[in-house]
């Protein structure tokens, strides 16, 4: 894989000199051009052997482009905050927004072959970090993101030379490798784990360039004419317009019948029981969210639901078990301008709780499969994919400690006619509806489809659904607090057994 | 001050559920409203006695309101994120937008409160605090947001009985107090110094709340009627629309000669003078920023000048002489959606370096008063006020050791006409010239003044302005990272003074 870049690649200084200026130029158009469309962003992944050039030639892309349109992040140690979350955390809040590049530094690939060299740990889990990188990166380019990946490379001679050079250089000399690279064995069980790396994740979304990293010159002018390229490629290739994709694909069942038909929606609870189990539930939350394992853990309720299904009822009985301190609550509506400039799943990640601490979604993720879907808002290609990529964001909050429970609140037809009528009589509720709900309801079907479809695809073992009968407010409101107790218990169980498992093999 | 909230006051239950649903539903009701005009952020502060309901009135009116609403944030320990960057920092990253509410316990006061009461600082650092928290208020204020401040109350001897009651309840028994509150002692500095700081931070558009605490029935009535009576003040408040105001007023200059006359714009280097004088400071400057010292600052480069005047070549120049991972440019353009919704300096607050960084921020804060001024895009009484707003903005960045360059690179009209012809020929830079920069041309003398109005009002001490010769572009760069690199030398050797100093003082 490296071969080709361990021959003697150079270019003189006059054909260097010759080619740079026009260079320099059409990445200088290329780049505003992508200011001006504001289509994609461009995240570029620097990686490589030490002392390859990796510095030096961003250093001089940024001269030879317009550097306040580049962002240079650099991922060393992570911050306290960084810590408390899932690993992924600090690169989806250094994301570049549309119409901006970003250099990584020190990104995934980095960490995982450190980890992997320094012998933290061994294949299996090189290669779950593979298969996340590799997930990533579809997602970021599903969503439009373009997407360099640079491998400046060094033969074993050709390092130790360059190392002894910057050694001498006073410039340099203060530098330290994260690794240390003097060992002639570290070379070897990093290009041995790079290979590996590079192998499985060179995608025709986002391959990888190997760059041969001895020469100045040719390594500047390869890393150049592979922005260059890429840029315009990029540039000219049409939008696709969701607008104009064809009608949504739909899945009809066989027999229309659907999972939400298996809910009996007479189930109730009458005043007194409610009240008793209530109080006794929140009590229950309460003890368990001040209980010392919820250290190890963050909570993440998710609700969504038909349209006056009793929603916000439910998160205010909630929220009234805790102290206000202990929880966040971020309201779901129309994504703003600097969300719209990201990923779809951006303006999830930064809101996501911090270990100990516990945030509810009032509507969430599964705004894409739901409303997205059932009013175009995204193109089918979009929503058919987020099942997946939601699944994935799912894997990585629960393998973080992460609980995560999900309700979909349902009622029937005629009870939330009832109820938006009863709304718009009400003063302080009427604000509660408006003209989007009555249109709303006149797709109920399309919205039953959704979330048959829904449930089916994204309801898994580490993050399941809980479909709770609403017609009777007082029903929804004890089940949805018991199923967060009942998964905090489970959680704690869960930890609690690895603790003694751990503890087991130490003695 | 607190006499008044040390009487005995109660109000029996039936008085209180007769009284609580018709609060609720108004407090709804203008919490919708305010949801629905966006035009102010609500900011309520929590202080006061351990044990005197803080906690539990926060608790009752997330459950009266709608919490979806309501931001409640802590401030507890820094995290060092925060602990990198200016003590303020970590409030304006959790300001809550334009139509919704925030809680802040653990706020400025509490600090302040603490940092005396424990003993860590005297009454001079103290009445600094009480005077950054009038400043920062006062500018929430103008701008639009409505701060609400309430202090909780108990006697002694009825704090005595509430934490006695908190530590017989096991639901309680875990709250550790960050202030040894069962030391009488505690309790009556805590008085002293809290009567100190609510008497000199009382005013007239953020006043001081002070609640009897000890019934729970008063205090809950108390807030709400105090919350509900200021909402529905500033609701009905009518906006000022900016673009209502009448022009500008303006502060001619007897005779008309101005600051910039004195600027010498013929000086000028030679190519040859030039090279050799970049490439001194562009390695000076690359020293200086690897210079141990380093650490304990970070570094601000401000960039304004007239269109075309080189702020981009000149940025170039700065950055070529850094590894990109060490700087950031932030480019300031019209605001964002979110950035709108927060006070004018938001934005600037969270692109701030953390120690031994760097930031470019090419335009700035300082576009308040030129292009806003000058546009009437906000109104005289807004721009009037930034003045002071951005020096104490300033002295809060060089307090916490963040140094600040700012440079305004002047060209005159010939010059100006040269180059915006000369851009509109070039393929590459024909991006870099708009029709905005035209009609910017025609308010040339607009500019001229607003810029000398700068000047005098924000060239501090701390925080000077260069104006730089700028019809020479290879005179300006070299100017410019010379200036820098004094400011760099100039910090690092007050820093080595004061290190000398405390040395001595030890021995």
């Amino acid at each position: 894989m490296f071969e080709s870049a361990e021959i003697d690649h150079a270019i003189d200084k006059d054909t260097y000199d010759a080619e740079v200026p026009a260079l320099r130029e059409a990445l200088l158009e290329a780049q505003f051009e992508l200011q001006q469309q504001r289509r994609f962003p461009v995240i570029i992944l620097i990686n490589g052997i030490e002392g390859a050039g990796k510095g030096e030639t961003i250093k001089l892309l940024n001269e030879w482009m317009d550097p306040r349109l580049i962002e240079v992040r650099t991922f060393d140690q992570q911050t306290d905050e960084e810590l408390a979350r899932p690993p992924a955390w600090r690169y989806w809040r250094m994301l570049p927004a549309k119409g901006r590049m970003g250099i990584f530094f020190g990104n995934w690939y980095s960490q995982m072959l450190q980890g992997r060299v320094h012998g933290e740990f061994k294949d299996p889990r090189l290669d779950q970090a593979i298969n996340a990188a590799e997930r990533l990166e579809k997602m970021l380019c599903d969503e439009g993101a373009l997407i360099f990946k640079f491998w400046f490379h060094l033969s074993k001679k050709q390092m130790k030379a360059r190392l002894k050079s910057l050694a001498d250089d006073p410039l340099h000399s203060w530098r330290i490798s994260p690794l240390d690279w003097q060992q002639s064995q570290t070379y070897d069980r990093f290009v041995k784990y790079g290979e590996r790396v590079l192998r499985r994740t060179s995608r025709v979304y986002a391959p990888w360039h190997v760059i041969a990293g001895a020469d100045a010159h040719y390594r500047s002018l390869a890393v150049g004419r592979i922005l260059l390229a890429g840029l315009q490629g990029a540039l000219t290739r049409p939008t696709i317009h969701p607008e104009k994709v064809s009608a949504a694909p739909v899945f009809p069942s066989v027999d229309q019948v659907n999972l939400l038909d298996s809910l009996d929606l007479t189930l109730q609870l009458d005043k007194d029981d409610y009240e008793e189990q209530l109080i006794t539930e929140q009590a229950r939350f309460s003890g368990l969210m001040r209980d010392k394992r919820m250290r190890r853990h963050a909570l993440v309720a998710v609700f969504e639901g038909n349209d006056a299904a009793g929603k916000g009822g439910a998160i205010r009985r909630v929220a009234a078990a805790l102290d206000p301190r202990q929880y966040n609550i971020v309201p779901i509506a129309a994504p703003t301008e600097e969300e719209r400039a990201q990923p779809y799943l951006w303006r999830f990640w930064r809101h996501l709780p911090a270990r100990g601490k516990f945030t509810v979604f009032d509507r969430s993720w599964y705004g894409r499969v739901l409303v997205e879907r059932i009013e175009g808002f995204c193109s089918p290609a979009d929503w058919l994919r987020a099942y997946s990529e939601i699944n994935d964001f799912e894997e990585q909050l629960t393998d973080a400690g992460v609980i995560v429970v999900k309700f979909w609140l349902s009622i029937d037809k005629q009870t939330q006619l009832e109820r938006f009528e009863a709304r718009e009589k009400i003063p302080f509720k009427r604000f509660k509806i408006t003209d989007d709900d009555w249109r709303n309801r006149d797709k109920w079907d399309d919205y039953r489809a959704a979330v048959g479809d829904m449930v089916d695809r994204t309801s898994t073992e580490i993050a399941p659904w809980t479909l709770v009968e609403a017609n009777d407010k007082r029903w929804a409101r004890v089940k949805v607090l018991r199923t967060i107790n009942r998964a905090l218990e489970e959680a704690f169980e869960k930890s609690d057994r690895h603790e003694s498992k751990k503890h087991k093999e130490k003695d």
